[in-house]
């Protein structure tokens, strides 16, 4: 149904067709193209990342560079003259984004700071969220969606909880340890109680002293113990969303208005007759 | 309803209100002003329990200190006044806080131990809960608070079990272990197992020896599938409240405004009467 | 109604009752008493198991260790006249601990092989079951414990496939990590993984491999995505179980049979007519 | 039913059904004694890789070795002979796993490559997923398994979101901390991520940097919250399923034999005939 436009399709809105939606095969072709360069583009700034390999292949990552750059300065023209609001597109979240992927080889070219624009080269991966609109194919993903949305309030009023318990426990080993076991100031203290209360436990920082290990397993058993909170909210929130999934579709009976069909039925539970006429 | 009183809004029962209450614009913007303050204070505490900034901006904590001092000896002077159960607020649990929020200083003004004072001057964390008030306004965090509440017991139950496992794994470890890996003693073994029991895992102590890996592995495998018990617990609690499962409507008796009867109930269980006249 | 019983008190029958039963002031209060001792003796032998302690205050936990054995062996004399099935006691589970835990200071006190017996004097914790009947009282845990019970056989099952994936993940990383980072066979490597799996994570061992950090990466994802298993069947146990709870009493209307009144309903809300005839 | 055949049962069709079947007590013995020794072949392996004992039992491992190789050939033979479609077995997964798990011991006394064959002889490790089939009479696991079928969906999407997290904020923590605290480069950074993320927290590399201990806390504070996520999928998948929430019965239909109808259909939705004809 979508795409059907009563006036003719010009190039430009066939170019928009392309770019900017999914539903055409040349649509969804365009987006998978760009899905590979971007994942190529952002394995491309993590090995250049690895000391050893950015020094043997400095020319290969270099060429490599300059064609990812060229690629996504096509696309972000293709992509302004596609669109009817330039402006609005240009100062979007995406549209800069897309503008600063393309920019600091260029200005690395002509100043020279390769390493300064590393950083904002990094901003590239930010375009990874493009691929997420891969997702909406999957269809799973929007109640997973859904279900985070509404539970996000109450797990904010979670996190919120847990951010005061750490700051108060925190402190609290810091007045206890002291500077034994690393618990030098405040804001490391709470640093580590956020790594104690979320079960992560790197042990570059541990309690040493008897009252401190009394006090570190009172947060440890309460972290274990309320993390039960968000999965309850995800679960109760995601439990009374999928019950109504009940695995019927919804066809409608066109003989006696009888809805929720199991889902490969063919006659109808209710009256007998076919499901599909025109089969 | 609230705040409608028969004698007129003397000016101490209108700073009762502004101090006390929260649902009048000036109360609002009393509780966070002093919201602000609190965290400021906290910040305070955190920055100057670093070394390097206490040292360097000795002044200007010492300044800061003043200001938020001087505002929280207002502050309690104005409770005071405003209140009329003096004696009761004075002894009360945030009394106590407030007035221990204000004294470090000025005893440190007088006598001069800094230092000493200033493990109690953290003591203005517990003003904090303060702001545990304002999530009252989010409204989703009744019903978390509710299912906590109701879990409690459980949870409470269940983490007394964890901790009886602790003990005698704590002491397992430590006869098999010895002193290698460092299960020097068995208050020292039990924290060791809290540790792994709660997936935190710090790794200061670890076993070496391969019996005592094994109860380890024991250990965690446990700890990892029970975590599922506090959280099935949380989950039920709050898939019930959450799903209105309860088999009762809002219907309201005519006769004695008894409300929350069964779905089908044709009679109030309350005084018997029929609950709906017109049928 | 229980406890009561046609034939005449005996001193004998009033012994096993304080003893054996719970639900007496005396025999609450036996049990407490026990409860303490044991709880003392655990203790006693916690701090024994600290070095330094152990040295300071040798003759204090040397009397302390004397009465408490006392205690525990006219306890267990009381305990073997009380009872009428004595062979039956004397080689149960509970009758063979409560035997371990008098002996050793006996022995130690004949033949002097102090550090010898400590171990067998550990045997002591395993009374600390005893203290899992007072969680009777509580009558949460009945619930939490049924829940349990009939989700065991599928947890069992989830452990056991979370066994077979850490031996063959422990494996592979043996052959890729060879002696480096520290997994130095397949035993040792398969602790390790059961060690990541459960998102402990003690840090004693750690890929140093690009690739076997790639397959650590996958085993903690994967350890982070199915601990969601036990979870939800222990949820879903629960919930069902928690469901038939609805605040209703079992109570049948003297008048039409109706069953399933609300807790506090004094009048049936099918018949209308007062549901406690003799109040 | 099943195990009915028209034709006389010759030798080699009460071979197949020994080896290949489980529901004869010849059958079921078969597949517990092959258990046995594929469980004994993995514990050899184990053993074999702790160097100590490989030394010191050299020749019993070696004999051990020769005995399961022998078991495995003659299995192997069998298997050949009794199944119709052979070629197909042998190209099947485990035809190629059950050869493997023989012929690095032949090889090995051809040429002569102990050390080298000793990683092609841990493949015998697959022939564990052989067990899993035992796991079919507890019956509990395939509830487990469908659950986890019907989850998977939406725990790919999920995991392929944590992905994307880990690959943001492990680009950012390098960017932060650098070479400091060891995020040497970006894909160990990304390794690292994942390490927090899921809670696990090794602890041998851990930012240093404040900024980088922010990040840090954010990340692990995110993990802690979002790991609610597959929990939510399972439970409520499990809730559906074990709470026989599908709105359908086991009727048969007396025409086609089609189950599963909804629960108050009156034709059958395949055929379109009457479902209860007696009414």
């Amino acid at each position: 149904m979508k795409g059907k436009k009563s006036h003719p399709p010009t190039w430009k809105s066939k170019l928009h067709e392309v770019i900017y939606e999914a539903d055409t095969p040349a649509g969804r072709f365009f987006d998978i193209a760009l899905l590979v360069v971007i994942v190529l583009s952002i394995v491309l700034v993590m090995l250049e990342s690895i000391n050893m390999l950015s020094l043997k292949y400095y020319w290969e990552f270099y060429i490599a560079e300059w064609i990812i750059t060229i690629i996504f300065t096509i696309e972000y023209i293709l992509r302004l003259i596609a669109i009817n609001k330039k402006r609005k597109y240009i100062f979007s979240f995406y549209g800069i984004v897309d503008l600063l992927s393309t920019l600091p080889t260029y200005i690395a070219f002509a100043i020279g700071g390769h390493n300064l624009l590393f950083a904002v080269r990094a901003l590239r991966l930010l375009r990874v969220f493009r691929i997420l609109k891969i997702t909406r194919y999957i269809g799973e993903s929007n109640k997973l969606v859904n279900a985070l949305k509404h539970s996000r309030p109450k797990i904010l009023v979670f996190l919120f909880a847990v951010f005061i318990i750490c700051i108060i426990m925190g402190t609290l080993m810091h007045l206890i340890e002291g500077e034994r076991g690393g618990f030098d100031n405040i804001p490391l203290s709470i640093y580590w109680c956020i790594v104690t209360l979320t079960t992560v436990g790197f042990g570059d920082i541990a309690p040493v002293t008897p009252l401190g290990r009394m006090i570190a397993s009172i947060i440890m058993i309460t972290g274990y113990g309320i993390i039960a909170v968000p999965t309850g909210i995800v679960s109760a929130e995601y439990t009374r969303r999928s019950q109504d999934s009940v695995p019927t579709n919804t066809q409608v009976c066109p003989h006696c208005n009888e809805t929720k069909h199991i889902d490969n039925a063919e006659f109808c539970h209710n009256c007998g007759k076919k499901l599909n006429i025109d089969d």
